[in-house]
């Protein structure tokens, strides 16, 4: 059933969408009054209703309430080196499905994208819709963040009094279990093309990150963060 | 540095790497004389090698050998529906950096995108390219093969004896350690964006494969793969 964030609670058991939403029920999936559809007030409610008109407004009546179940077990930050081309749109959507609650783009010494500020913030709003959409598809409980850019000593600063994990393809140790035992708030540091400087790794290392490795084969800057949100989300998930 | 496959066995200790290798050594990275390289035999051997000389044939000198490591445990055959698009070209591609030993396209009940045999016979040749360059670059000890497509109950029957996971939206269990124990072929079954038929994941429970879920949230045809192969390496890594 097609899944949408609330933007307002709903009043008298009547939820309403405008924008974006309303018109992609309307216009894309063509919906008509009595279909059904799932709203969630990303507070940890998801609501099945029933539509009752459609347009530049579309008005559903709520039938049931339920908590909703998908959000992982600790708030995951991933501070992602900014990548060449338009690998950061589905590194954002990918790790939306993966469990992210927030994504910070990061300028490290390797970056060979260098967005100014003010692309970074034209790209900011893209990047939230991207997380967004991809937040109803997968059935997140929240839309996760985008943060705005910042830089790699900006980012070990942010994430002070967080589990930090760095992923250092020159050598760490494997994820395990036990490194995130009661761990509520875990930061994800990951490079970009060019990995981490040594000069990066050592700050990392000085300001009591975990130096962590993704296995014995290389790689992308791309495929990195969606290697390491799956192990984490998995080890988060056992029993 | 650069990686390349060998084609040929060294002898006397020289190296000529020809084709789209040699074209990638000469053109792209305009390396010159004296530049090293490595080159894997696709068959556990690893071989650092000073360039001699570049243009239609590259020639290098072995300067030392040493063992592949970045084979996993475990052979993995990915049997993926076809799935929209190009999807299945990045799937390959990231399939292959996270360890996978072969790929094999399958048709199921609600793949959209159906290629006639003539059309999925084109594409291997592409998707067999994209697997080559992924393995060179993630530092595979293999290039690992490209099936030719099969129907699902022709996957099922070609993975019979082998650890069958079979990945189902509607429900399973987690992946655990245990359940990879001592398992040398693992086979992954994974759907396209519709998921498998209710009488698919029927006659997977019925040929005995393992049905499991790969978290709480709802994840893309395209990302399912690759948050299965992250955590079967990871759990295939474990000491």
């Amino acid at each position: 059933m097609p899944r949408f964030f609330l933007t307002a609670p709903p009043e008298d058991g009547i939820a309403r969408l405008t924008g974006e939403d309303a018109r992609h029920i309307t216009r894309s999936l063509r919906m008509k009054p009595d279909e059904e559809i799932v709203l969630c007030d990303a507070r940890g409610a998801d609501y099945t209703a029933r539509i009752l008109s459609v347009g530049e407004e579309v008005v559903a009546k709520i039938l049931s309430a339920r908590p909703t179940v998908s959000e992982p077990k600790a708030e995951i930050t991933l501070y992602q080196a900014t990548p060449k081309g338009d690998k950061a749109e589905w590194i954002i959507q990918k790790s939306v499905e993966l469990g992210v609650t927030r994504i910070v783009p990061m300028l490290t010494e390797r970056c060979i994208a260098r967005p100014t500020a003010e692309a970074a913030a034209k790209k900011r709003v893209r990047y939230r819709r991207i997380a967004r959409e991809a937040a109803g598809q997968s059935g997140r409980g929240i839309i996760p963040e985008i943060g705005s850019q910042c830089s790699f000593g900006e980012a070990l600063a942010a994430s002070a009094g967080t589990l930090r994990l760095f992923c250092y393809e020159k050598g760490g140790v494997p994820m395990r279990r036990e490194m995130l035992s009661g761990a509520r708030e875990i930061s994800l540091f990951i490079g970009s093309e060019g990995g981490f400087s040594d000069a990066e790794a050592n700050a990392a290392k000085e300001a009591g990150c975990r130096i962590i490795t993704l296995g014995q084969r290389i790689l992308r800057c791309e495929t990195a963060p969606l290697a390491a949100l799956s192990v984490l989300q998995f080890l988060l998930e056992q029993d």
